[in-house]
């Protein structure tokens, strides 16, 4: 794929159906991400859609109509089932041909008119939709890149940040079994805690449970095994982002994670967006070119010559919450958190550069997770633990309620969007999930 | 599946295939291990096996022959494919269907001449064969459990085994997409190192790479998400066991491993053996009425009344080594640890009731790593970085060679097997991988 800008770009471009001109959509022309939906408590197969304003292009659909052409056409039929893996297999000529071709034929005034009236049949309401997670994830792996995160995090535990954060992505591997897809219902787990030091642990639901604003970035194409992507091809490989919570059980985390790191603290659940924002919508949003130098300059391999290519982005993200009380209410969520993910020490190109470093390889399909997202000031803090410094400084979350951690029945809610004078607006949708008791044992 | 011995744990019945008979094969009658495999360099499809003597049997020739009956014919259909998920999907009756049905067709004297007629036209030669992961993994979790291992490492450390390994089976997920079958090149892998605390890191291939003796178990039926499984069903859920190599870059792991844990250090390779040994043939290798009580006391859910369900196994296993040299001249592999199962700490049905207790769903092919096994005497060890004192006592190897850690050209075989008077010997087969230079950067 050319990583450089085109006509697909060009923010005065409109498109025919009206709800794509909004200012405030997510989904304009400009930006066309794709999901796997089916139409809600449907029999209908699951299969690939692309968002346009407040509509879904059944690609299946648009595909049997037959105005999609060669490459196009290709792509189409491997994205209309049940995952995207197959068109994320293809590579990114394809990617980019099925989307400008979807862009000419959702453009104001375009000449096919024929085409042009099969695609309009084949609009589904959003609001008609239920989706699934769109890709078949192999690997998933959860990155620790925010030093603003870490410095809060070691901080409350009254530690320097770890040596290694200045030189390396750090990362560990996560569980695929439990990601679902915004609307997720998580369970608040069982697990062993104990009160301090030297105490028995005791097995009990978690007293402690938090969330995690992410972005989970999702490979398109791999790499063999032995064979480590270059940091100047590493954004190539990516296919598209998507917003992602990485629910966390704080007490869990504490006791279980020493000597080899989390785990039933954080796999009883995650949760993903179901819209993937390609990659190529987000070019004119890279902030490569404007990132502070790294210091300590890092080892060659991850060292780019080339800042535009390195998998930096400005995406703004959001945080808000809202309890079952306020639910009931008809109450909108609460906003507790906005920052940027420009603020993220290591780019996105540099976690792959660095996790194919060894000569592990990478699968169309696998999902990579950001690390929680915290930007520099106060009110920037992508979780709770740091937010209410260990549930220590409960936080405002309106009608007179209060959290220092997570209750049963509350909703968080993840938001995502690019903006930037010149250019449409590119959102993600939203990522939500609610918390519930834990089933009865 | 009836957790109890049968007639087809009878040592004194013998197979018409005399290779099936012979005092040391992996693969008499009582065994009966599945695999994935195809004849060697050829397009044949890759299709689900049952290990006999030296012999494979065929099961999608069987089932063409039609004298497989019902269930039995179902559960073969099911491991005709590519992958034995399928197969594990029916659940236990259905394992156990076919291994009965395949036991009374090997058996001396069946009645059923035509159907015996049948079996032996599908019998491949396992000389002529190459095999397959046999199981789609979903994930692959590497557990920490042998209290012997957790004392040599963190002595070399100058620590104390960390306060929650008498708690719970520690555990950490891994990585899936780099794991394979017996036989697999494993390149050394680059990586970051630092020298000394203090020092900045360099990039550079693996300077103490390292095997870790494990054993792997595959999840036969899961749970659903929010639903742990208690530790008196948790064996029930294992279709069966292979031998599991987790290759470890010990210089690597250093640096990277806090807070998160290995991720690099682990996810270049793991090696697994092509032989799923099931839960019903190793039924008279349990060692829960014998174990000593673990100290202190676990928490309920990690506590069995039944200690013959708790999950632990008498399995003898070995590590052998052979250099590039040695393997040139013909050698045989030099054995350098020979230790059992029954040591272990944990059990395998108290690392599935832990995975799960939190509410994390574990899915058919799932496949859990033992940890390294070593047991209480010096010549115990299941990694080098123990037998050796991280290197600086290298251990002799054969033919006046010594090793600290791995050096290329080195091939690491792992065998296992079960014996016990009265019962047949139930073996693993081998796992064997050897060590590559890094590829060309």
């Amino acid at each position: 794929m050319n990583m450089e800008l085109n006509h697909t770009h060009d923010a005065s471009r409109r498109s025919w159906l009206d709800e794509a001109n909004a200012s405030d959509t997510d989904f304009p022309l400009q930006n066309l991400p794709f999901c796997v939906f089916r139409r809600g408590n449907s029999a209908e197969a699951w299969r690939g859609g692309v968002g346009i304003g407040d509509r879904i292009v059944d690609l299946a659909a648009l595909l049997q109509a037959g105005c999609l052409r060669d490459r196009a056409a290709e792509a189409a039929a491997a994205a209309a089932g049940a995952t995207l893996n197959a068109l994320l297999e293809l590579g990114p000529a394809a990617w980019q041909a099925l989307r400008h071709e979807l862009f000419a034929l959702l453009l104001a005034g375009s000449a096919r008119e024929q085409a042009v009236q099969a695609v309009r049949a084949a609009l589904v309401p959003q609001a008609q939709a239920e989706y699934a997670v769109p890709v078949r994830i192999g690997d998933y792996t959860d990155f620790y890149t925010s030093l603003d995160h870490a410095v809060n995090c070691s901080r409350q535990l009254g530690l320097e940040v770890s040596a290694n954060f200045d030189w390396l992505p750090i990362a560990y591997h996560g569980r695929v079994s439990s990601i679902g897809v915004s609307g997720q219902q998580v369970f608040r787990p069982l697990g062993q805690t104990r009160a301090r030091p030297g105490a028995a642990p005791v097995h009990e639901p978690c007293r402690r449970l938090d969330y995690e604003l992410e972005l989970g970035a999702v490979i398109g194409t791999g790499n063999a095994r032995g064979t480590p992507i270059p940091l100047a091809n590493a954004q190539q490989h990516l296919f598209g982002l998507c917003l992602l919570n990485d629910w966390s059980a704080r007490d869990i985390q504490a006791w279980e994670m020493l000597p080899l790191g989390p785990f039933l603290a954080k796999n009883f659940a995650t949760t993903v967006s179901p819209w993937l924002v390609t990659l190529e919508a987000l070019l004119p949003y890279r902030t490569g070119w404007s990132r502070a130098p790294q210091r300590p300059q890092p080892l060659d391999y991850l060292r780019s010559e080339d800042n535009a290519r390195a998998g930096a982005f400005d995406i703004l993200l959001e945080v808000s919450i809202q309890s079952a009380r306020q639910r009931a209410r008809g109450g909108q969520p609460h906003a507790l958190t906005r920052t940027s993910f420009r603020h993220q020490y290591w780019t996105l190109g540099q976690m792959i550069a660095h996790h194919t470093m060894g000569g592990c390889n990478l699968q169309p399909g696998d999902l990579l997770g950001s690390g929680t997202i915290s930007g520099p000031t106060a009110g920037e803090a992508g979780a709770l633990i740091e937010l209410t410094v260990s549930g220590t400084q409960p936080v405002e979350i309106g009608d007179g309620e209060r959290r220092g951690f997570l209750e049963d029945g509350d909703t968080v809610v993840l938001r995502g969007w690019c903006e930037r004078p010149g250019f449409a607006r590119i959102g993600f949708g939203t990522c939500h999930g609610t918390v519930a008791a834990p089933p009865a044992a």
